[in-house]
C-alpha cells in the first residue's frame, strides 16, 4: 500500500529507481529491494545502515553490503564491457563516504571508474601527480568538504564536466557541508555543475548517462 | 597589468575564456573584449549592461548585443554543423534572461537550440505537451525561479542529464532565488544537476560539453 | 498549577485543544489527558512518543496509540456520517510520518478520508494515475520533502485548496525541511497554502474545518 | 513565443489563470492583458507597477488600475451575488499594500469583503470592539508584518480557516517580513495557514475558494 | 589556575557573580561553587544537569537543586522583605524550564515574584483573566516559545517593562527558538526588550535590578 | 478609516502612543499627526524622512524635527523636573542615529539625558574616562555596530540595567546589524537586554520607564 | 563633541587610528582628517566616496585619494626603508577594489608591496608563473570572491601566514561575500587566517605588523 | 590507498602536516601516525576522541595525549630554545578546550606559551590585571564564545596581531558560536583576524610561523 515502485523508469530514462533507504525502516526496505529483485533488473539502495543492510540481505542473499559507501547492490544484468570511463576524486580520506558512494553507483551501473583520492588543493603537487589519469576521464566526480575549492582546481585542468560533490567533513563554519556547497556554487570555472551535501548517489547518476554518451562515440 | 588573459584554456578544456562583465568598468571590458577578438576565437562578454555593450561594439564593431540575455557575443569560427542538440526550458516568461544567457551561450558554442518556454508546473498538459521536443534533446537546461520545481519534473520525463538553472524569479520566501536553489539541490530525479542563481552560462557551458559527446557518438 | 485547558474552545472554534506532548513529560502528558477524557469529549494528543503512549493508555485504557502518526487518540462523540472528503497526498514512503498524523486527526474529526501515497513528481504518471480521486475531494493535503514540488502540481490539477505540509525527510541542503518548506511558500499554484513542517495536524485540523463546510453545502 | 497562456486553467480550477506582472516589461504585460481580455473572462494583473498600469489601460481602456494595492483588474462577468464572506484584517497602517491586494483580489472573484484595518495586539481592545464583524466570515485572511503575532489571536477568536499574510512591514531584525513568516508558521493556533511574504493575492485566491463553499452551503 | 572568581562584582553591581555549569565538569562547578559558598554569599549556578548538581550537594550540602528550573542555589543572606514585585508569565506547559530558572533566580535575589502560567494567545481569556494580578507587577518576564507573540500582547496591558524570554519550545521553523526570538525582537509594543533564548536566568536579573528600584520608591 | 489610534494607552501604559513614519505617506503621516495634537499629548513620529517631516510640519507648525534623530516632536505637556536619568552610550560616529533617537525620544519623555559618543571598545581608555558619568544614570542605553562588544563591557561596570542597541553600522559580515543583535544576545554580562537593531526608540521608551521608578524613590 | 580622536593608539600599538568613512558625512570626515593631519602623524581615510574625497582634499590639500581604493591618504612622516615585504594577492580584475585598499594601505605604512593580480584557480599556471614572487614575501594578502578557493592554494605553496579577504564579487548564491567568506574560514591550509568581507585594510595593518617583524629580524 | 601523507610539506611551509582525526576510524589515524612518527618528525593529531587517542598510542607509544585539547602529540626533535612568544588568552572556563589545543600546538612547534585563563570582557579588571603579561607576546591567540568580544578589547591593548578563535561555547542565540564568529570579524580593532570555530590548532599554526619571525628578529 505505501510504495509504488516506478518500474517503467528505466524505459523513460535509461536507468533503474534506486532506494533511497534513510527514513524507511528495515522491513520496509527489505520488502521494496526484494520486489525489485523480483523484477530482474539490477537494484540499489543507498544510505543504508548496517542494520537496513542485514534486514536486506537476509531477504535477498545475492545482494552486497558496501559499508564505506552505506550502499546494498544486487548485480543481475549480463556483464558486459563498461560503458565510458568515470573519474571520483575527493580532497581528502574523510571524504570517503561519499566518494564511495559514487564509486559504487557509477561500478553498478556499467561505467568504468578510476578513484584518485586524497588530493586536496593545500598540497596541490598531489593534483599535479594524478593528471594523466584526470585527462582520461569522460567525466570527473569531485567530492570536497571544508572549503570545497578541489572542484574549480580540477575544472581548469580538465575538458569535460565536473561533477561536484559538497560533503558534510570539517566542523564550526563549515555547516555540515553548507560552506563546500556554497563554494562549488561559485565556482569560477565554468565546467563545474553542484548536486546535493553528500550527494555521491546523485553524481554518479548524471556522471554514468554522460559517460555512456562519450563511451558510444568512441565506438 | 590588471588582467592576464587565460588563452590557452581552449587547449585545455575544448572552450575559450569568457568574460565576466559584471564588476568591472566599460573601459576594462571592451580592452579585454578587443584582446581576445585579436586572438581570432569567437569571444563572450556576460552580464553586460547596454553601456558596457556599447563600449564594447566601439570597439569591435563586429560584435553583437543580446539585450535579453545581457550578453556580447563575437563570432569568428568558421561555420560548422550543430554539434549536439541542447533544449532549454523555462517555467514562465520572467525567467527569460537567464533562458536565453543559456540559448545565446550554447548557440555561440555550435550546440542546436530548442527554447522551450512558460511550461512551468501549475499548468502541467503546457509541459506534456512538448514531450516530444524533449525527448530529443541529448541535454536540457532547465531555468526556473519561485519553488523551483520544473527540474524535477522534467527530469522523471528524459533519459539525459538535466542542468538545472534557479532564477531570482520571485519575491518574499524566494529569497532572490535561494528557494528555487535548495528546491532543485534537493531534486527526487536523479539525473538533475545545478548551477548558480541565474547561471545560464555555465548551465549552457557544461551542456555544451555534454552534448559535444552525445553528437560525436551519432556520426 | 501548571496547565490550563482551554474547555470552552470548542465552543468558540468548533473543534476541541489538543494537546502537544514533545516536550511534556509522560506524566503531565498522561495528567491532561485524562482531565480531557474525563470532560466527555473526543482527546487528541499529537507528537507522543511510544513512551508517553503508554503513560496515557495506562490512565485512559480506552485511548488509541497510532504509532506511524506518533498521535493517541480517544473517541467518545457519538458516530455520525462523515462530514466532508480530505485528500492526504504524499509523495515518498519516507514521508507517511506526516501524512498519517493528518489522516488520524481529520478521521478523529469525522472527515472523510482518502490517502494517495507515494506518487512524487520524479514519476508522474503516478499521480497522474490517482487524478480521478484527486477531483473527489473537498480539500488536499500534500506532504513532501526534499524539493517539495509536489504540491504545486497538484494545485494545478486541482479547484480546491491545497494544504501543504514540508517534512524533514531529506538531507544535506534539506535543512531539515526548510528547502521544502520555502518550495510550497513559493508555489506558483495560488490555491497553496502552507503550514509548519512536519505538521500534519495543522494541515488537518484547518482541511477539516474546510471539508465540513463543502459536507453541509451538498446537503 | 514566449508566453502560453494557461487558458484551461478556469476548467480545471474554477478561478481564471492571473498575470504576475513583476520582471515582464510592460510591453509584455499589456499584450498578455489584452490576449487574456479578449477572450472575455476577468483579468487581473498583480504587483503592477505604475508605468505597466498605463501600458495596460492603454491597451485595454476598461481595465482598472488600484495603486494601493498595485493590482489591474478587468471585469468582464455578469453581476451576480456575492458568493460567500471574506474578513481581511490588517495589524497597521503600513500593511495596507498585501491587505488591499487580497480585498481586490477577493471582490474581483465575486467574495462580500469586509475591511478590518489597524487592529495590531499592542492594543487589544481595537480587535476585541470588532469581534462580531470577524465572526460573521466565512474565512478570515490576516495581514501583520513586524512580529507577525495577529494571525495567532484571531485564529483563538474564530471558528473558520485563517489565512496568514506575513508583510515585509518592519525594519532590522524584520528580515523583510522572514520574522513575521516564522512567526506565523510557528502559530500555536492550528486553524492558521500561511502564504508568501506580502501575498495578498494568493490568500485572497484560495479564501475565495473556502467562502465559495460555505456561501453555497448555506443557500 | 583555570577560573578567576569575579568577586567583587556585587560591589560594582549589586549582584553576585553566577556560574553557567554549562560546558564546565562536575568537579570544576562543584569547585567554584565550593569557593563562592566560602565567601559567605548567597550562590547560583545556572544550567546544571543531574549530575552536576549532586556533585554541588555533595560539596556544599547546604545546596538546594531545582530540577525543572535546572538550577542550584545557596541561600547565606539574611531574610529580609521582598524587594519588588516580579510577574513571571509562559504561554504554555512546555515553556517552564525558562519560567522556572526566571523564578528561582528572581526569588534568590529577594523580589517577590507571582507566577502566571500556560496564558498563550490561542486563548485569550486566559490571560484577559489574570489582568490584574499582571497590573500589580513592577516588571513581567514573559517566556514564550513558538510564534513568541505573548509579549506583544502583555506589552499592550501594562505600563511596566516586559521582559522577552525566547524559548526553544517548538519544532521545524521554530528553529530551536530563533522564530521566537525575531518575533519578540520585532514586537510593536515598545515597552518590550528581549534576552537570549531560554535565558530565564538573565531576564530575572535584569528584572530584580529594576524590581528594586520600583519597590525602594515605595517606601 | 485606515488608521485606529490607541488613544487610551497612556492610560494602560502611562506613556502615548507614537507614529512610526516608515511605510507611511507624508499625507498619512501628517494627519495622523495631527490628530495625535489635537488630543493635547506630547507626539513623536519616528523614521520620518525629511520629506515627512516638512508635511508634519505644514500641518503642526509648532512640531521640531531632529534630522540626525530622523524624528519629530511635539512638546505640549507642561514643563516639570527631569524623572530619573538615562545614559545614552555609543561606540562611535557612525552610531549617531541610533542615539540620538534614543536621546531626542527619553527627552520627550521627561527623563535627564547624559550623551557619551564615540568611546568604544578598541581604544578602552575613552569609556574608562567617562566612567563616574556612567555611575550616575538609573539605566544605560548603549548602541553599537560592528561586533556590538560595547554592552557587555558596560554591563560589567555598572550595577543598573543595559538596554543595549544594535546598529546597522558596518559592512561584510555585519550582515546590516546581525553581528552586532547577536553579539548583544550573547552577552556574559547578564543586566544587558536587547531591542530591535536600530531601534533607539524602543529602547528609550522602555529606558523612560525604569528611570521613572528610580526617580520616584529617590523623592 | 561628537568624536574621541584614540590620539595614543600608536603609542600602544605601533600605528595610527584610521577614519572609516562610510556612514560619516563629508563635513565631519573632512574635520576629523584635518585634526588628524594638524597632529602630525600620517593619515588613512577608509571607504570613501568621490564626494568624500573631495571634501577632505579641500580641508586638507595635501592628502591624495586613491580611487580604485576608496582611500584618502597624507604622507607626513619621514621617508625611510621599506620595513618587510608584503604580497597582494587578487583572483580576478572584479576583486581590484580590495586589493588596491590593502596595497595603499601596506605602502603608507612603510612596507614593501608587490601586486599580483588575476591569478585565480581556473587557470592554475598562471598562479605557479609568479610562485617565486610569492616566495620572497613575509606575508601574504588574497583577495578573491565567488568560491574564494584561492587562498587555501596560495596557502600550501608558501611558508609564511595568508591573511584571506572575501570580497563581495559574485552573484546568486555568493551572498555578497558569504560563500567566499566560509570557505577561507574553513581552510585546510592551516596557515591561513581570515577577515571581514571586503576588508583590505584590516588585512594589510596586521600584515604591515607581521612584515616588520620580519623585516627587523633580517637586519 | 585512500591516504597520501603530504611529506613535503615542512620543506615548502617549514611545518610539518598534522593528522585532522575526526571522520577518521581509529585504525586509519593510528596508522597515518605511525607511518609520519616513521619518517621522524614531530606529529600532532587534532580533534582526537579517547578511543582514538587509545589506539594511536597502541601503535606509538612514546606519544601522548592532551585530553582536554583532544590533541595526541610526538615529540621526536630536539630540544632548543623557544623561538618567540605566544599568548594564549580566553574568556572563561568553557573555553579552554580551544585554549589548550592552541597551546599544545604552539609548544610543540617550539613557541613559548603564556596562558591567560577565564578574563572575560564582563569583569573587565581581570583583564586589566594581565596587562603586562600580554604586552611580552610576539602575538596573542584570543579565545571566546558567547558575544565574542575579547579579541576587539585585546586588540586595543596590545601592538601585536591578533588571532581570534570564536568557540562554540554559548546557546540559543550563540548558534555553536556563529555569533561569537561574526562578532570577531566586525571587529573595530584592526589587527584582529580570524580563524574557524573551535580552530584553535589554526591559530597556533599562524601564531607560530609569526612569533618565530619575530623571536629570530631579536637575536
Ligand atoms: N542518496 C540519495 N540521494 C538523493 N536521492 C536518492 C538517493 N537514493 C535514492 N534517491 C532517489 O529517491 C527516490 C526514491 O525515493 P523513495 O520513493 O522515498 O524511496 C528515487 O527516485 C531515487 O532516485
Ligand atoms: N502576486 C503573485 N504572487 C504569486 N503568484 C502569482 C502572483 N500573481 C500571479 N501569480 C501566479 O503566477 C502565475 C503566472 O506566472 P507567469 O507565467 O510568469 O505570468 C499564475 O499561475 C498565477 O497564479
Ligand atoms: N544561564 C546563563 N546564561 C547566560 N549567562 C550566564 C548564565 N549563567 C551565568 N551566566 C554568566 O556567565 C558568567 C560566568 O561565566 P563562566 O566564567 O564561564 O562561569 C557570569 O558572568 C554570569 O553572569
Ligand atoms: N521606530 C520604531 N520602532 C519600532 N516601533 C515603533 C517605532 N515608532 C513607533 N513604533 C510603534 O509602532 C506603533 C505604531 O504603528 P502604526 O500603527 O503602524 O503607526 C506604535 O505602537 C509604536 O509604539
Ligand atoms: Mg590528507
Ligand atoms: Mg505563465
Ligand atoms: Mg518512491
Ligand atoms: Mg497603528
Ligand atoms: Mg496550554
Ligand atoms: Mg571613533
Ligand atoms: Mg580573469
Ligand atoms: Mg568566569
Amino acid at each position: 500500500g505505501h510504495t509504488r515502485i516506478d518500474h517503467h523508469r528505466a524505459l523513460r530514462t535509461g536507468l533503474p529507481e534506486v532506494i533511497y533507504a534513510q527514513g524507511k525502516s528495515s522491513a520496509q526496505t527489505a520488502e521494496i529491494f526484494a520486489r525489485m529483485a523480483a523484477a530482474g533488473t539490477d537494484v540499489l539502495a543507498t544510505r543504508a545502515s548496517e542494520e537496513i543492510a542485514e534486514a536486506v540481505l537476509a531477504a535477498v542473499p545475492a545482494a552486497v553490503y558496501h559499508p564505506q559507501a552505506r550502499a546494498v547492490t544486487l548485480k543481475q544484468s549480463a556483464d558486459k564491457a563498461r560503458e565510458g570511463h568515470v573519474a571520483v576524486v575527493c580532497a581528502g580520506t574523510s571524504d570517503l563516504t561519499a566518494a564511495e558512494e559514487a564509486a559504487v553507483t557509477a561500478e553498478l551501473f556499467h561505467a568504468q571508474v578510476t578513484r584518485l583520492y586524497d588530493v586536496g588543493v593545500a598540497g596541490l603537487h598531489r593534483l599535479l601527480a594524478v593528471r594523466e589519469q584526470l585527462a582520461d576521464a569522460d567525466v570527473v566526480i569531485v567530492c570536497a568538504g571544508m572549503e570545497g575549492a578541489l572542484p574549480s582546481v580540477v575544472g581548469g585542468l580538465v575538458g569535460v564536466p565536473v561533477i561536484a560533490v559538497p560533503t558534510s567533513v570539517g566542523y564550526g563554519a563549515s555547516f555540515d557541508g553548507a560552506a563546500a556547497l556554497l563554494g562549488m556554487l561559485n565556482s569560477c570555472s565554468p565546467n563545474v555543475v553542484v548536486v546535493n551535501i553528500d550527494n555521491g548517489f546523485g553524481a554518479a547518476y548524471t556522471a554514468t548517462m554522460i559517460a555512456r554518451m562519450a563511451h558510444r562515440k568512441r565506438e
